[in-house]
């Protein structure tokens, strides 16, 4: 590991930091609040530990593999702390621990909040908590599609070396082109999210926040009752199309925009990440109506395809306490809670694709049963996944397992009822947000102890970080010097 | 398919459970019972089905590996349902689906149980209940380490072909043989259990049906308390030895008979088993101790190791309501659930050998990362496991969640709560018996709609069955004409 070449990038990561925290400055002075200044020594610190670790090390060495790791988990870590800063300095957050939680889930894209009080923040808190969210998603497509790749990562690979078919082969190959295109799109999606809930009734400033929020799909809402506070039909349908959107692949919509939105229907993952949606709102709609939950069978399904779409997205944004719904809407968002967004997309959990080949593994482990000799290959948007991907793909499955089960363990042993623990460790390393029991979506995360929150940040870092990044930190191996 | 041959092997089963129909009948006789000739009777039945068969279907072909499939699964449907006979006639379980339920979750040592007051039936009843345990333990073991392996049915291959070492070389090599030793270490092991309790203070009778549910780690008790109802220390302590044997692969106990019992300790699995069995007690015996659970810290030992035994073996004896226990004693009973007895005992669950290879196989791909280029090789008890063999437990732990989470969705969209579909379904697939919420250790599973017991004996024979040779009978190529 060389130190000195992960602390540079680390640097760079700052200095954008730095820069970005000049718009709350501008927000909160704008809007005439007195907080500007502590934005402003926020920005400052960061240029100082940017700036200054850039110039210091200029002459460290280009990264290789190794050092790579470390420089995406930590980079979430220092960008996530900077980002804490200005809640703490400004008394909006007066515990460190909270406010470095509130930052990390921002950019983590989780969601999970410990404001209990949302509606008395300042406009420029409330803005730098949703820009943090949309700094989060940036990165996240970068890394997805850009850096893991590079890093091998994943089931992430897929995407580029193995998959796409019809989708990866038209854009450009070079890597840089690639972050523009798809910032590109997400910048142009933002922007019609803006002028769509305006349209369907929302200000500009919560008009923003909500874009910066759903496009990330991270969750924070300007409201202690999240997106349930505005009691909109249209703003709720706005939202519904644009998190659906955010949950997709973002090469796929790059594609549509340049007129082949028939991709969408030739794309396998997409077309299974929109019949879980279909079938499970159908399922819920199935039990909330026998039971006149909601007076109108419309706003049954809004409700219920509201939730679907922000849970398995990992938005996580709310508009029903969905633990009051009958129990099968509870087993349906937990499953959905892992499945998470598709790839290239900025939602978290296990990932549709991967949700997918996992599914055509078992079938195949079953038909070898019964012809043993027999030579089977499994298929994804009519390409052959080698043995060695799929390998991958479970040991993926399996990592999210034991450090899903290591969380609860963990959480319980200091007392945690088994609901919360589930519940939390699932919200926050599958990055959605709410949770189930003292978590849940009528509740948040302010009652937990220090040490809980620290160990769920901890989690929204491996889980955004698609767990090998940062577990693989954990093994000797990698501190080795060279 | 080759259905006559099927038949004929299922007519052979039959006929062997006929048989065992005789015992309880001579226990109704010897106790001055009523119900003697309802054994009879069910013995009747099952000697002119079986008979029949076997006389009709003479000439019926060998089997082949795709009617070894149909035999195992069927097999246990059908010896079950033949010996819910005789609890139906004589009225002693009046619903047939309840006397159905008892049986099989004899059979397939689940000891999930629907009666309600079990003190008050007959000895004959009692006996057969016992003996079902102890035939379906017989049954395993031969399964497991005889038949599955011919059809190359999940890891427990391993036992045979690639794992054990020290261990299989020194058993006779051809099946009949293997049988016949461990048939007797079975046998030995009842035996010392029954002196062992009887020593302890139990009854003859109790201690001869509590030595079968506890050498098949069934979990029927004669008492509506289970174990608890006894309130003895001793008795408790005989049992968790015993029920820890159970749960052990019986080719160590066969070469510890002939004196090679440093064997247990150069066994990979075995150490492992041993060790999870000491930390999960510790922990909860830690939450356990400072609230003051118990009077004594003895007393605080002996309750958690009886129930981390008793779960982690999948006997599902209790003594104690783990769900009044703190939070953390939950999580983990819920993870041993899973985990279930060694490769070769009688117990259930995914297999701690499993379990071992899986989290080898994690720590794998995580190496892989740092080293892209790198060759890892997998050992257990030095000895390589080859790709596909780690491919093929993958896949069970695949399948295992897959029937795992699909039972819970079954059972809450039919309107159960979330905890006791989880807790049923766990307790069912695992074979373990007392579930978690309703089907809690203080309560059964007699509440349940008869959809939902017919469905939970369904995950009896597939977790009994190690999953595969079950699922595989619903691809349409099972059923193809040979």
């Amino acid at each position: 590991m060389n130190y000195r070449s992960v602390i540079k990038v680390l640097g760079f990561l700052l200095l954008v930091t730095s820069a970005c925290l000049v718009l709350p400055a501008i927000i909160s002075l704008a809007y005439g609040e007195s907080d500007w200044p502590y934005f402003l020594a926020s920005s400052g610190v960061g240029l100082l530990l940017g700036g200054g670790s850039l110039l210091f090390l200029r002459g460290a060495p280009d990264l290789r593999v190794r050092e790579g790791f470390a420089v995406v988990a930590f980079g979430w870590l220092c960008v996530g702390l900077l980002g804490a800063l200005p809640f703490w300095l400004s008394g909006q957050i007066p515990s460190f621990t909270d406010a470095a939680f509130e930052s990390i889930s921002g950019f983590t894209t989780t969601g999970a909040s410990i404001l209990t009080d949302i509606e008395s923040r300042s406009h420029g808190t409330l803005f730098w908590r949703a820009m943090t969210h949309w700094l989060g998603g940036m990165g996240i497509v970068l890394l997805a599609l850009a850096i893991l790749p590079l890093l091998g990562v994943g089931g992430m690979q897929l995407f580029r070396a193995e998959v796409p078919g019809p989708v990866a082969e038209r854009l450009t190959p070079r890597i840089r082109e690639t972050a523009k295109i798809l910032w590109g799109v997400y910048f142009l999606l933002t922007v019609a999210e803006i002028l769509a809930l305006i349209i369907a009734g929302m200000g500009p400033f919560d008009a923003i926040c909500h874009s910066f929020a759903t496009m990330a799909t991270g969750g924070f809402s300007n409201n202690n009752s999240s997106v349930g506070g505005y009691n909109s039909a249209p703003i709720e349908w706005v939202l519904i199309v644009f998190m659906f959107l955010a949950g997709a692949n973002f090469s796929l919509h790059y594609l549509a925009l340049k007129g082949k939105w028939k991709l969408y229907f030739r794309d396998e993952e997409f077309k299974f990440y929109g019949t879980i949606v279909l079938v499970t709102t159908s399922l819920i709609v199935a039990a909330l109506l026998p039971i006149h939950f909601y007076p109108h069978w419309g706003e049954t399904v809004r409700q219920s395809l509201f939730q679907v779409v922000s849970i398995i997205t990992t938005t996580g944004f709310g508009t029903a306490d969905y633990l009051l719904w009958p129990p099968i809407s509870h087993a349906l968002l937990l499953i959905l809670m892992g499945v998470g967004g598709c790839a290239g997309s900025t939602g978290g959990g296990i990932k549709v694709m991967r949700v997918l080949i996992l599914l055509k593994h078992a079938k195949l482990e079953l038909k070898k049963m019964l012809h043993p000799r027999g030579v089977f290959t499994l298929w994804f948007n009519n390409r052959a996944i080698s043995s060695s991907l799929q390998t991958n793909v479970l040991g993926f499955f399996l990592l999210f397992m034991m450090v899903y089960i290591g969380g609860v363990l963990i959480l319980t042993l200091g007392g945690r009822d088994l609901l919360t623990s589930v519940g939390a460790t699932a919200a926050t390393l599958g990055n959605i947000g709410p949770g189930l029991g003292e978590v849940g979506p009528a509740s948040n995360y302010s009652a937990l102890f220090n040490w809980e929150k620290w160990l769920l940040l901890f989690f929204m870092i491996v889980g955004r970080l698609e767990l090998f990044t940062v577990l693989v930190l954990f093994l000797p191996g990698a501190w080795r010097k060279s």
